[in-house]
């Protein structure tokens, strides 16, 4: 038995040097997340998050669910479990992938700590340190932290309001080739997309497969939103037109509750076994209670019903904060229309800079995001306004407040405009 | 309004050629976790699985806790939470931690998906491709699966009965300093060892911290077990004595329930923030649910009163393996005497081969691991019993069968060995 006693002092050899892997150096606090920290101080109405909104998540559902759970398969659901997850989930999660026109079998199907490991995975699996990557631009800000953090090249492209630019797609990829280093795979959120709201158009989705196909580029098609449309039906996913060529991520967190950490991957059978070893090697597997709450919901539970109220929910927020944007903002004010999802994408009047006025917007009582945060370089004159968080009452007074920041700033500017024009 | 009507189909072109990233290549599914289907037979007596027992799990406890998270604090629990992990949490693994004689800030303490994801994590901060690892030889195999998914070179230093032996440390740190490849960290179990059950004595604990700090090498601790000590008190953890030379990595599987997915790692601050955010692009945070679950468990439960049961239970367990062990294994077999953990390591007589003898072992109705699992080359003639999960009879039994198997491959080697000295 070797008691508690502590060992003596070690010679004052000095601590081991932090030699820390290359990758780990661009691994650097994001803009966003530090924003989080002020946008939580009372009375400021946050536009900035992207987190669901609570009365959205079936929190009491959700409880008798687990009691469930725990009561006919807790020994199971306490326990270790496959690395690919749960079979019956992964069957119900092809039946929710049908509803976007996916046919995929549970073998393709891995679950995942949120879509955002799904994303981290694939990365893992597929790029090389120097690798390139081609997103739109902007994008999904910690989707470029995973890629910093695989040290990935990332390559923007432009989107217009239908989407990203099919010409401009085909030309970064054949530079790409042309330059000797094809992209390991082009990141995409078709629908609704995080930050600007905007929806691939059909015929778009027709031309990107055509042209990553033809360039020999894998897809991730990363699709948190898709089933939050506020239209009468969703969208066709891109994975439902070329199976082989595309990888789709999906998640639960914002339609049931983040809280649980479910989402998944569908990707070519090849790919999946793949991404089924990183995940063994990364965590084990993913928690039996969470895969089971979820599959149990989506078995007895009004899944359909669940959906419904969401969207009417994130709707009427949406038609809040269009509504005001319209009644309040100045000329030279710019914005998209989401047709689903979380997000509206602002644009300012050149001269304007949205990172620059964000100690002001605070002062002024609202938070967003910059644009700069999406984007890894540029993005200056937008911002990124969430409906889904706050009531429809907090979005119409937060759109106020920014309006008359905005004024404001552009009042500033105007003077010191002069000011330099008259040579102070 | 866009409609889901499928995109006709694509031309001819095939589908992109998979071109996974050189890490990839390593990833190779587990002889280990492969045998787990073999070992899932009816009629087998499974010795090989390294899970808790069901009975060690407090379900009815967990339930209860469950209900009181989701009634007292559910839209937290289902929401995003901070990618460090809860705070309460981490006050309370600080706690934990202080039975093994470390003193910890919450700061330093970072919560992941079991100590699985805290090891990838720590591997992905430190670790470029080719970058040297030293491990014990044997070591737990999944941290083998994590260091060859970031190409990592594993380098093993020898144990003895008392753990890794200090000399072959050093040489091994000076022989990877010559090359000017000096190791990254040294990665231990030093309690109650995967796959060996073996401890590291108090003096070696001490020769080991000097010798690591002096050759300037990081340990990392991995100390799933440490609070399932036979003996009236736990051991002194590495960390204890070198908060500033050591990463220490705790768990919740084996004490609370694997199935929630709560560890995490203890570091220097400076370590702990590069961890902090590889956790946000890996996952963006942990289950809100999970972390709650086993907080409230900690606050309101009895922490000690549980693992004083778990403890009794796998003594019981250890103790009907040893028994039967010395009651019927033949002469020329050897085996350690774990004094705490869920493991024995056996060494079979010169000339007989642990992976060789699986399949005739699941013929004879026994499971194990051969030892092939745990080293980068070698461990031919040892396998690993687990009596974690059985129940004292079963293990009796999977003792006994274990036993005729020898006898018969070591009758039919004696068959060969004949055969081939007559010249057949």
């Amino acid at each position: 038995m070797i008691s508690l006693q502590p060992i003596p002092p070690l010679d004052t050899v000095p601590a081991p040097p932090l030699r820390f892997a290359d990758r780990t150096h661009r691994m650097v606090p994001s803009e966003t997340r530090a924003l989080f920290s002020m946008a939580a101080r009372e009375n400021v109405v946050s536009l900035a998050g992207g987190m669901p909104s609570p009365e959205a998540l079936p929190a009491e559902e959700l409880r008798a669910v687990l009691q469930e759970v725990l009561a006919a398969e807790g020994p199971q659901a306490l326990q270790y479990g496959s690395a690919q997850g749960d079979p019956v989930l992964r069957e119900q999660i092809c039946d929710v992938m049908a509803a976007e026109g996916i046919e995929a079998s549970p073998d393709e199907v891995l679950v995942t700590v949120g879509s955002q490991q799904a994303l981290d995975l694939v990365t893992r699996v597929f790029v090389n340190p120097g690798d390139s990557v081609v997103t739109e631009g902007p994008t999904y800000v910690t989707a470029l932290s995973t890629f910093a953090a695989h040290q990935a090249r990332v390559v923007e492209v432009a989107m217009d309001q239908g989407g990203v630019v099919p010409q401009a797609l085909a030309d970064a990829f054949a530079l790409l080739a042309a330059e000797g280093r094809p992209a390991k795979f082009f990141y995409t959120v078709p629908t609704f997309q995080n930050p600007t709201g905007r929806v691939l158009g059909t015929d778009r989705r027709r031309e990107v497969l055509d042209i990553c196909r033809r360039a020999g580029v894998l897809v991730v098609e990363d699709n948190p939103y898709g089933l939050l449309h506020f239209g009468e039906r969703p969208h066709r996913a891109l994975c439902a037109d070329a199976p082989e060529g595309v990888i789709h991520l999906g998640s639960f967190s914002k339609t049931l509750a983040p809280g649980l950490r479910v989402g998944w991957a569908r990707a070519p059978r090849a790919v999946t076994d793949k991404l089924v070893l990183a995940t063994e090697s990364a965590m084990l597997s993913h928690s039996g209670l969470a895969q089971r709450a979820v599959s149990r919901f989506l078995g007895t539970r009004s899944w359909h019903g669940h959906l419904a109220t969401a969207r009417s929910l994130y709707r009427d927020r949406r038609d809040a904060m269009l509504d005001e944007l319209a009644a309040v903002m100045p000329d030279g004010v710019s914005w998209t229309i989401p047709a689903g999802g979380f997000f509206v994408w602002l644009t300012l009047p050149a001269g304007l800079d949205a990172r620059m006025m964000m100690p002001h917007a605070i002062e002024g009582g609202v938070a967003y995001v910059p644009g700069t945060g999406f984007h890894t370089r540029g993005g200056e004159r937008h911002l990124r306004l969430s409906y889904s968080y706050p009531s429809a009452g907090q979005v119409r007074e937060g759109v106020r407040r920014l309006s008359d920041v905005i004024r404001a700033e552009w009042a500033h500017g105007d003077a010191s405009r002069l000011q330099e024009a008259v040579g102070r």
